[in-house]
């Protein structure tokens, strides 16, 4: 049994680009040292997308070159598409993180393509990467995993085939997004299973949001099934565009109690996490931090 | 696979005892006839304990022969002594449900009593409802069963010790309550199967708070494990006594989405359950009431 859990912290770019407020280049430089200072090793900064459509990033590539700095640190970037991709690639990202939704609809609302054309994309950055001297990893999300807030509910068998279609066109790790925060335990379980049929250990991760409080437990069903790898965001901060009033993504400090609680190793310093909070709180002072472990204090029982 | 799970409603004690305000007597009636009519088939109406120390439960004797006027309803009681657990009886209830803590220093501070001093009062108090003509179901909540602010850590091997003894003074039920909020999902799982090993089915129960956000992982670990009942309280309310400014009980309205999600039965209808809120929120304006099933939304995906 692996032990290991690779945790992505992905506030910079998912808590941010939704939240109320713009957080300055300068204190998102100095929050990502926080983050990575705490011990994440891999940290999601922005993304390469419409500066007009997500302001919040638009400085994404201004931050990227000073991230890159910060040792031992794997630095991932969203795009959308090739240009983004090759901004993403020429500013110097180890990771690109690269949407893909189950859902037609969603894709056409997200990208502007359905999922067959997107994954048309997706190959032809895997082509153009190929042909770079600077290898860059390009990770597919595979986004409305667990059912859209358009088409209802995603079938598993559905969810696998995008995955493979994903592989085929050369990702090289894939993870399941509960981009609108409908996933429950059993699916949870359900799809990773036909996903590792279809992709074997391909499949890396889970993305999940806590929009039904149930974040938590979908991260115990996927590691029940072998997942060693998650997206958080600190704070809990994020929103589901389709659903006001949701919280956000799961929460990456009770996320590391959880973990490190049950043995698994994050290399997350819990403590030096939460003070990364202050920062970010005192930057945008209309976002609701959440963290039942901020809110009550690390148990004195706490292990790690 | 038994498909049916056994809710419990605990917001009008658990929530109501350390909550901001005080709910009327009348306000309670009506509350707990909505959270009857959304389905919920046990709910835990108040305490037979000091009125000056927790004057919210003060009309509890008041308000249960009116909560035992409706139908199919069982109607639980907490008290923590023999003088209680008669009150309870005369009035009427159904279930008492009586604490007795496995943290011994816990024990001390909140029932004025040891462990094994407290099992002694059970004992009592099952001799005295078998002398009386109607019959009272009793419940021992082992409490700090996931550890104790106090004490630290509690071994699994005393929790399954503590529940043993309960069963031998003749408990008809036991619940493992975590009441500090410590627990996480492996260690969920080592105490059901220890004290499973040690009761059988007579462990019927979890009693879970929120503290950590882990409250919906650990339930789910239980569920793996073969509990198939449950403490939750609507809007998530009720908190920890030694941990100011934490979260309270499982969120019911959640609990039951997940549920029946995952093809369970609850016999709950989740719009319903998600109309009583509006009475707990106008009756203690000051509380925050969680939920992300509340605040998102019931998803068009949801099956019951």
């Amino acid at each position: 049994m692996n032990q290991e859990v690779r945790l992505c912290e992905v506030g910079p770019r998912d808590g941010l680009q939704m939240a109320k407020g713009m957080m300055p280049a300068a204190d998102k430089l100095r929050w990502i040292r926080q983050l990575a200072d705490a011990g994440l090793r891999e940290i999601e900064v922005g993304s390469f997308v419409s500066p007009r459509l997500v302001p919040q990033m638009a400085d994404t590539g201004a931050i990227l070159p000073e991230v890159l700095k910060m040792d031992g640190l794997t630095v991932c970037a969203l795009a959308c598409n090739l240009k983004g991709a090759i901004a993403a690639h020429e500013a110097g990202a180890h990771v690109l993180s690269f949407p893909v939704s189950v859902s037609d609809t969603h894709s056409r609302a997200n990208v502007g393509k359905g999922t067959d054309a997107q994954l048309e994309v997706l190959a032809s950055i895997v082509d153009w990467a190929q042909s770079q001297a600077r290898p860059m990893r390009i990770d597919a999300a595979v986004a409305t995993a667990f059912g859209c807030s358009m088409e209802g509910a995603v079938p598993v068998r559905r969810v696998a085939q995008v995955a493979a279609a994903a592989a085929r066109a050369g990702a090289d790790e894939i993870a399941l997004a509960d981009t609108v925060g409908y996933a429950y335990p059993s699916q949870v379980r359900d799809a990773v299973r036909a996903t590792q049929d279809a992709v074997g250990e391909r499949l890396a991760k889970l993305h999940l949001h806590d929009t039904m409080g149930l974040g938590l437990a979908n991260a115990l069903a996927g590691l029940d099934e072998g997942i060693r790898g998650f997206d958080a965001c600190l704070g809990g901060l994020g929103g589901c565009p389709f659903a006001p009033g949701a919280s956000g993504n799961i929460v990456t400090e009770d996320l590391v109690f959880m973990l490190e609680s049950m043995g698994y190793r994050t290399g997350v310093d819990l403590p030096r996490l939460l003070a990364a909070r202050a920062l970010l709180a005192s930057a945008l002072p209309q976002e609701r931090l959440r963290s039942g472990v901020a809110a009550a204090g690390i148990p004195r029982t706490f292990r790690a």
